[in-house]
């Protein structure tokens, strides 16, 4: 029974991932945090109820050391020295850039740069400790195919530079961690959730959320050591012969 | 007669790389715009009179958008409509954190990507156009091995992660230009020029700060298409075959 909690989880991927695992099998997957800068919403409290208490929402603005704080001491209320098993890093923004990269905004480099590398930052070194009670110690950072420099000249026209730099930058800082506490047991890794229908990725994309988020949630629950370190990228039927783009076909990613 | 303008240039690579460019023959290199927060120093000073006019020391604080501007509008001045032919980002800060990545401040890793990455960027977009008038158009990124995600096992114990982070989103920011400016006849790399004994390399560094001067201009002089969107590593006889950390063997570093 393992206790999970994820970041940005009142819509998009966070959500349908926070749905996904209360209709797991009591053994397999014990409480479900659900964290959010606002949690008090229609679609969160609908899951809340028909979970009956397993998914537990906490307001958590990682800008603000009293939220972080208070959000930290909430779970370990819950979990009652159980600690937490998997940290799913999911909260993340993508903003868009006009034409050439010159007209990037430094403000929208460092806002982008801040939301998806700094806040996972903090967000994932103040739930240490709890991860370190927990059996698993699982770190989950949803990351992009987009953000690897290696496929750069693939998504050349995916009109994203922020994202796709705060993304490598949230790579390297995967990696970092998976050294730094692998002698501990951690397993962190970085995984590709796909192109999906939600808010970050538009009405366009290649796959509806819960396709994404019954992969993501297929590598948490497999996830031990052989996973610690990796870019996942997750595998959908049918997309494994894609352009290299959308190619869903369960191999890492390039960093 | 190509004009190169080097940033960060008042001591450490940047300084040994202007030196080194001011020996060139004339027909090879015009003139070598020197830039730094400070360039009133003895160092700067003394380079200047030897070289009689044809290094021209000018401040810039890329913080700054009107000293930026200023100088822009001193190099358009001294270049007379011949524009700009290469433009080297040296400018960058290398911190340290002890022990592991959770002690990261979150302050170091925001001014170390300000720095590294979006400093760079600013840089970058304001000469673009002058360097669309210089008959060249390189722009070379100084970055380092250290900034590669696929190598981060590698240099595991190298206690950087800010540096690291910065040096990956650097990366992507390099490649992004590299895809954006093609079109125009750009060529826009990443290059580690080794690790170098200077104030930000360290006493212990392998090598001195002239020998990765002098493989950062052989490549500068060479740039061509050829070279655009690469991650180009120096070659020094007899580190061909050093451990991977210090392997200086000329070939493309991984992302």
């Amino acid at each position: 029974m393992a206790n999970y909690l994820i970041t940005g989880a009142s819509r998009g991927l966070g959500l349908s991932l926070a749905t996904a695992l209360a209709r797991e099998a009591e053994s397999q997957v014990g409480l479900v945090f659900l964290t959010s800068r606002n949690t008090d919403t229609p679609k969160v409290a609908e899951l809340v109820e028909k979970t009956s208490g397993r998914v537990v929402p906490v307001q958590l603005d990682a800008n603000d050391p009293k939220s972080l704080a208070a959000a930290v001491e909430r779970v370990a209320d819950h979990v009652q020295g159980k600690g937490l098993d998997v940290l799913v890093n999911n909260a993340g923004v993508q903003t868009w850039t006009r034409g050439k990269v010159e007209n990037l905004s430094p403000i929208d480099l460092t806002n982008s740069f801040h939301t998806n590398v700094t806040l996972t930052h903090l967000v994932t070194r103040a739930f240490l400790p709890l991860l370190r009670q927990g059996k698993r110690k699982v770190i989950a950072n949803i990351s992009s195919t987009v953000g690897s420099i290696t496929l750069g000249p693939t998504f050349e026209h995916h009109p994203a530079p922020a994202y796709k730099i705060s993304k490598a930058g949230m790579n390297m800082l995967t990696v970092n961690y998976s050294l730094d506490y692998r002698s501990e047991g951690f397993t962190v890794f970085a995984i590709s959730p796909g192109w999906l229908r939600t808010d970050l990725g538009g009405a366009g994309a290649d796959l509806p959320v819960e396709t994404g988020a019954k992969e993501v949630l297929r590598y948490l629950k497999a996830a031990g050591p052989q996973l610690n370190g990796r870019f996942l990228n997750i595998h959908v039927p049918g997309w494994e012969n894609a352009p290299e783009s959308n190619r869903y076909d369960g191999k890492d990613a390039p960093w």
